[in-house]
């Protein structure tokens, strides 16, 4: 685990272009900023090429598009390949809509994102394994996550983050477990599209995209656990205020004092 | 007054469809979350069907759409009739803007609403009663709102809102008014838009949607004003930190406490 | 510098109608809300001309359009000027990505602003002077910022902000340098585009788009100032539910306080 990618980051204060989702694109850009890289957005497919030209990682939200944007999002992910840029992927809710599904497969055949990051059911229908997703949340299952995550990197021949209870990290070989973190997560509706774009903060700066994504997930579940440790009666709406903050503040010395993966 | 739906639906953990407006989408993902229902949005026409299909309600806000998303309204809304999920509209500034106004009677005339929550100004316009709105605010007029209310509820024969400092409901024969609240809930942009989705939460639980619509305004109501008394010195930006807190912690005996209605 | 124009401003309540960019379009409303002022947001052209006819004055944002929110923007332009209405512009990212410089430049053949604001390689860009912008950020030079600034207004025949740790404020003739402020308004995305639309505010009830926007700058930048200072441990997240409720609460007196401009 390589903590020290944190300081890296801050120093680089790498750009990372986001094709966000309506719902969450303040939290993901602030989250950005807030943990020491530089945002942009658009939703212009005139100015995709430029807008990768200019970035170091790409990270595509595929929640909550229309056509017109599905068109851009292939642009920009093969533009992210064509130009050798990072591209992180977040599936949201490709396990409860078979329409996304239909779409975040189609889109998964024209570029090759380097991680993708989704719950257990946005990765299971990924990796074109049963699962009872609900909405937008995880849903239950009695799979084995270790190996739906492992499935779906050996399938896309990528990294794979489930976030969960426990974050699983795994690049198909190699797997990491995160235990870090804080139920809060589940409460907030941008955390895990705010969790993706700093995974591409983290590739922007670490051209091993598994060691970034681990990285990126010890550093995010471990602010979080901090936040709540530090502030026992926070909840929905102090959560994410206080998670801001803490991006911007916290140190790698405080991340190795909770930090538990394996 | 059946304060008990607040525990059944945190058990329930109903999902919510909205079709929100983009100025306040996250606040109403946020709120829907915190209290304890699961939401999910969609500006995409073709998976309109599904996300109804998974939806236990559907709510549409009509502030800030366009032409292209007025379709996606009317098939959501005709999806919603014909799938018998209760629905809610939210008509955002059809009081102070002709265009608004002419496309809600519109989209009215092809579907129809189990509620329609809005403020003074938005409400008799829907009635066609003259009244002096301003912008997105409710304005002020010399009508009684009971009957203003009453008028709209009858017309288009379903609930009403008619939030304010004074919150009436009704179905244009039974009425309710809830006098809980806080002047603060004028001062955030996103809690009008928060409560038709909390109105949508309370209606996928209880099938009738006065019912539904009167616990759901006093809920967000009586919140409000316990997070004021809890917290004096609120106010723009911290008031709804923590709004989103109480509406995840405070409980139905909270409410009972300062609940004033008739 | 007419600080009592805050007073009037509270009175009056202006709306303000903006086209905003989807990143940061909440704090913008809440922005304007908080300070006194009255939002109203939409993306459809067919209501344009009823929205600056209900509007005393536009603020249109740059960041994040599409081809047919441009036609939109120019058509809302042209009818702020036809409707004289003041016209605020905020030309997001002219600076990092040439497509965005270009369409700005067309967009202000097209229609007349009465100020913009922006960062050091925004106002650089407008000015067609070299820059070193870095994607939203300003980025580094080293121009002289009052030339720069100058350059801009007498160019385009209206009033600049550059903004930075010191604000620059010019109509091309006169010059105003604003110092406060705190760098915590760099950590939140939407701090710049909330200020534009506080100009707009000002704009609304001060005729002289000279006067209006180094007031709006000093009232801003002072406030921020004023949080920093009332709570030292702010940080990117707390920082702007602080700054919303200062909007708020902060007096003319507390202003005045600490103010420091020439």
């Amino acid at each position: 685990m390589k903590l020290s990618l944190l300081n890296e980051l801050r120093v680089q204060n790498p750009i990372v272009f986001n094709i966000s989702n309506f719902v969450t694109v303040q939290d993901v850009a602030n989250g950005l900023n807030a943990l020491g890289a530089s945002p942009i957005m658009s939703e212009e497919v005139a100015e995709a090429a430029e807008m990768v030209g200019i970035a170091n990682a790409v990270c595509l939200n595929l929640g909550a598009f229309t056509e017109r944007q599905i068109e851009q999002i292939q642009t920009v992910g093969q533009l992210a390949n064509e130009q050798h840029r990072p591209l992180v992927i977040d599936p949201v809710a490709v396990g409860a809509v078979t329409y996304r599904k239909h779409v975040a497969n189609h889109l998964l055949e024209t570029f090759h994102p380097d991680v993708i990051r989704g719950n257990a059911g946005e990765i299971a229908a990924l990796a074109d394994i049963t699962w009872a997703a609900k909405g937008i949340d995880a849903g239950s299952g009695d799979g084995d996550l270790v190996a739906i995550a492992q499935a779906c990197a050996q399938k896309l021949s990528c990294t794979v983050i489930l976030s969960g209870p426990t974050d699983i990290i795994t690049d198909g070989t190699r797997t990491v477990k995160v235990m870090n973190g804080t139920p809060l997560f589940q409460v907030h509706v941008g955390s895990g599209d705010m969790l993706s774009s700093i995974v591409g903060a983290f590739c922007a700066i670490e051209p091993d995209a598994f060691e970034a994504a681990q990285t990126a997930c010890l550093v995010f579940a471990a602010i979080g656990q901090l936040v709540v440790e530090a502030n026992p009666d926070v909840a929905a709406g102090s959560f994410i205020v206080k998670l801001l903050d803490a991006l911007q503040t916290t140190t790698v010395t405080d991340i190795e004092a909770v930090a538990a993966f394996e």
